[in-house]
């Protein structure tokens, strides 16, 4: 990873984890729900969401910041789908990156409305954008293709077929359908809002949204790796933890070197639709590399 | 009531509890999700929020059918609320409507994605409306309005102060506070909403706003009222539970005929705006009386 893009990274997640409390501290809402709403919001990562949203945007020719709004409303959707399926009633996890879940702080109760708090404002931040170039048309456009991403046909769909595989034998096709939907259409959507707010022409769309599709994979497939090789100081989570919750993941169907060449497969064709994209794909490949060769 | 009105209702509740179904059953969702959330909204009740918005558009001389959209939408996400208060870890309710709670029936994760799907599709399904006379502006102001009404500065924040104030005594303000955003602000989406979709003009639309605002706190206390007179066998759960459960209510901190009087205020001053907003305003009369007149 060259230097001026490990400084692109720092400056965008320095961007969101800036914007992203500010959202919910000017809110006239109970202090207690702030507070479990920002917990999360700040126990943040790698931003990979917003990132590949302004970059998306950016590879299009225009300015990044306008996918601020819509790449602050993505982190609170995918912050939500955290602090739900940490609940002791879903995957009952104690901690998450390292810190005590947010049911551990703030208690069920606090949990469950703190995410369903940040699912409805994140509706709210987008459809409040004031940008001379994005009129109601774009945010429309915007909150449909989130709403659709993350409810019953998308995110909270793959969470429930998910839940009913729990000890049950999967196809590597149905692994593959399940993670499509509870990670993959969210990433899937930090790139279609970057086509929506980078004005893409259908073609470049087309592109953009087979390279998220296929990046989605991918990354689901580093993680499933991670989970056995990974160094669990760095992955928040103890290493194994798939395998002892007897969770289906990639390696496990398709043994540790089947994983990384469907892995790879995966990243060449994210790679082939990139490049036919014709836009100034450098921010992208490099978010690429950086996904797929991280070692958390 | 008269005949008439009593007709109006049931074909309304009639168009709103065929559509619901409808929506849900097209999705390209896992089955259990969608007879998750199904069971929730077949479960429903008088249909009030959604027929008070149809009736809206019509006081204002449009269509109401119109609205139809926008009232699923607002009763799913009615209906996602109540799931989700009904869980083990908020009311840990086993009963609505005299049936078993969605936890009950389909264990608490799927009753938390089921609530979590409803929300979501709520505004997918308003972006998606196609409809000559409804323009993207007016689809982006019907969603910030509703994400602003069920979010953490409305029903979510009430939610969150309820569980805060369980077990301490409150000041008639501060109850009035907790209901006017757990109830009042989507019972007054719902007419603001309707003079969205009607065309009000500003005077319209901001009488229409007061009016909703008292209808909801005379709901509420009327609420509160049935609770220690009505009837358990219509009202769906035990009478005087509230007092069981030692909750802050306008009896409890009026005395009944303080509380009766306290809605009768609320009532007149709905009535008085109604009035004033200079519209066909039968239809919202005749909904107020059948709401602060019923015994269930």
């Amino acid at each position: 990873m060259n230097n001026d893009f490990n400084q692109y990274l720092k400056d965008k997640k320095q961007l969101i984890d800036t914007a992203l409390p500010d959202y919910i501290t000017k809110l006239q809402a109970p202090d207690l729900l702030k507070k479990s709403m920002i917990y999360s919001l700040k126990a943040g990562g790698k931003r990979l969401r917003p990132i590949l949203l302004i970059a998306s945007i950016e590879a299009l020719g225009h300015d990044g910041q306008k996918g601020i709004e819509t790449a602050v409303a993505l982190e609170m959707i995918h912050t939500y789908s955290l602090i739900h399926d940490d609940l002791p009633a879903m995957d009952n996890d104690d901690l998450r990156r390292g810190q005590p879940t947010n049911h551990k702080v703030y208690g069920d109760a606090t949990a469950i409305l703190a995410g369903d708090a940040l699912l409805t404002y994140a509706f709210e931040c987008i459809a409040s954008i004031e940008h001379p170039e994005i009129d109601s048309d774009m945010k429309m456009a915007l909150i449909k293709k989130l709403a659709n991403a993350a409810g019953p046909e998308g995110m909270v769909g793959g969470q429930q077929d998910d839940l009913i595989a729990e000890g049950k034998s999967l196809t590597i096709e149905e692994l593959e359908s399940i993670h499509l939907r509870k990670t993959g259409r969210l990433l899937g959507f930090a790139v279609e809002a970057g086509a929506i707010l980078g004005q893409a022409n259908e073609q470049q769309a087309s592109h953009l949204s087979d390279f998220a599709k296929h990046l989605g994979i991918a990354f689901q497939i580093k993680d499933d790796i991670l989970d056995i090789i990974g160094d669990q100081t760095k992955l928040g989570k103890p290493v194994g933890s798939d395998v002892t919750n007897d969770k289906n993941t990639y390696p496990k169907l398709l043994t540790l070197d089947g994983a990384k060449e469907k892995m790879n497969k995966h990243a060449d064709a994210a790679l082939h639709h990139l490049t036919a994209a014709n836009i100034d794909s450098y921010l992208l490949q490099q978010l690429m590399g950086y996904v797929l060769d991280r070692n958390h």
